[in-house]
């Protein structure tokens, strides 16, 4: 039976919480695996933020945390250790509960976005890729490009000083790979990422310029609902290879099973 | 699917956490009637509570709560608002989240004995009742068994001080019924009750003084686990009628699903 006295807890945080997608897509592991754990959403409005997180740490059996927008940044100045993938972002979409009560974090945002890309047979090594969207999915990502070995990033944002920045960083973190800001112009590239949240609604504007997409190219947008974006419609219908967003969150939960531990045996209840 | 992003929350706090029931048992019912609801078993210390109800209170898409020992007082008194069968113990079992985000409280410990008792036949009205244990639940069950008719009831508890407090409480509110605090003496009663938590453990002695069970007493022990206690078994030994804890979590249970309202439509979600 799940959801016994003894269950392991997990929470997914936002603000709003009613389109997680990841509270359901780790409840049916649990189901499936046949684990009596919970992973259960929650929202607090952001000026509730600090009592709320201060409650959530004091609740014993609270094992992991997974976080969404807008709580990312706020959770990883919480933790009291991160893995590089987090600190290097100094953003938290997953936290696990330490011996001592405290919390690590780690990001899997640009993880699941690699390993996705990797599983459906995509080369990164060596690749040009323009980035549109230097937010923070967006710098998770660029980050694990520019470690999976992209030769040159192209990062545009509507806020330029903010993609002036993240390339800053990202390059001085992997100085073999080329990172500019720049237009959302795929000329010369050879991938093309929607890193933005711009597509979710039929009324947005496309991302990147798609006249400019060619065949050769792949392009990718992070964006799970709809499936096809208005980009990737687009992008197939120059011919372009496409990936979309949702094998991202199937990998980025992978990681966080692992992260969680989610099969011990070990279990320690209050 | 249960556990999406737009689940209903229900937390259950006690500490420890790991043996109560009634979060595999509403789990279960969330299953079987196919709601996206969820019953969150969690746990704090009680130097932490403060900080946890805080915590608890900010997170907007938390329903209801169902609590136990040792934190029904300390919630009762953070409730704006109070059924008079938790307001006349200064205890909450369940509380609910009212539209500007405070708690209403509730206690369905002495309802669900009652409730209980009625439904395997048990005539209440007129009956002289010995009851060890005046107690959190002794004190909602006392209240309740005066209030269902009871001619006389006979509080015993380790603590005379505490089972005069309450007999004086309980005769005050229901002046037709006698109470008086006394021996845990079955003598000249009807019915006998173990209110305590004596007999959970191998090792624990008799509650009340079982030789002076005669054939025509009900024996009534709140216990689940074993779900026949020693003072069960040597009640039924006697001849007399007997009556086990587990009915009494089951028609809590039922009382809390109504009070949580846990069919209702019309939800709205974070």
């Amino acid at each position: 039976m799940r959801g016994t006295g003894k269950a392991d807890i997990f929470v997914m945080l936002a603000h709003p919480v009613g389109h997680a997608k990841s509270p359901g897509i780790l409840n049916e592991i649990f189901e499936q695996k046949g684990l009596d754990s919970l992973m259960v959403p929650l929202t607090c409005r952001p000026e509730d933020f600090e009592t709320f997180w201060a409650g959530l740490t004091a609740a014993e059996n609270i094992r992991g945390v997974i976080i969404s927008v807008p709580y990312k940044v706020a959770v990883y100045h919480k933790c009291a250790a991160a893995h590089d993938r987090a600190a290097r972002v100094q953003s938290a979409n997953s936290v696990r509960r330490q011996a001592d009560g405290s919390w690590y974090a780690d990001n899997f945002d640009g993880v699941g976005f690699i390993d996705a890309l990797k599983a459906a047979g995509h080369q990164l090594e060596g690749r040009r890729v323009l980035q549109v969207g230097a937010g923070g999915a967006g710098a998770s990502i660029a980050y694990c490009l520019a470690e999976a070995g992209a030769e040159e990033i192209r990062l545009a944002d509507i806020d330029k000083d903010r993609a002036e920045t993240l390339a800053g960083l990202v390059g001085k973190a992997f100085p073999k790979c080329r990172v500019q800001a720049g237009e959302a112009d795929p000329t010369g590239m050879d991938m093309a990422v929607n890193a933005t949240p711009v597509g979710m609604h039929a009324s947005d504007p496309l991302p990147l310029d798609v006249a400019r997409l060619t065949p050769d190219m792949t392009v990718v947008d992070i964006i799970m609902e709809p499936a096809e974006t208005a980009l990737l419609k687009a992008a197939r219908e120059r011919g372009c290879r496409v990936q979309p967003g949702r094998p991202m969150m199937d990998y980025q939960v992978r990681g966080m099973s692992e992260f969680f531990d989610i099969d011990r045996k070990d279990r320690n209840h209050g």
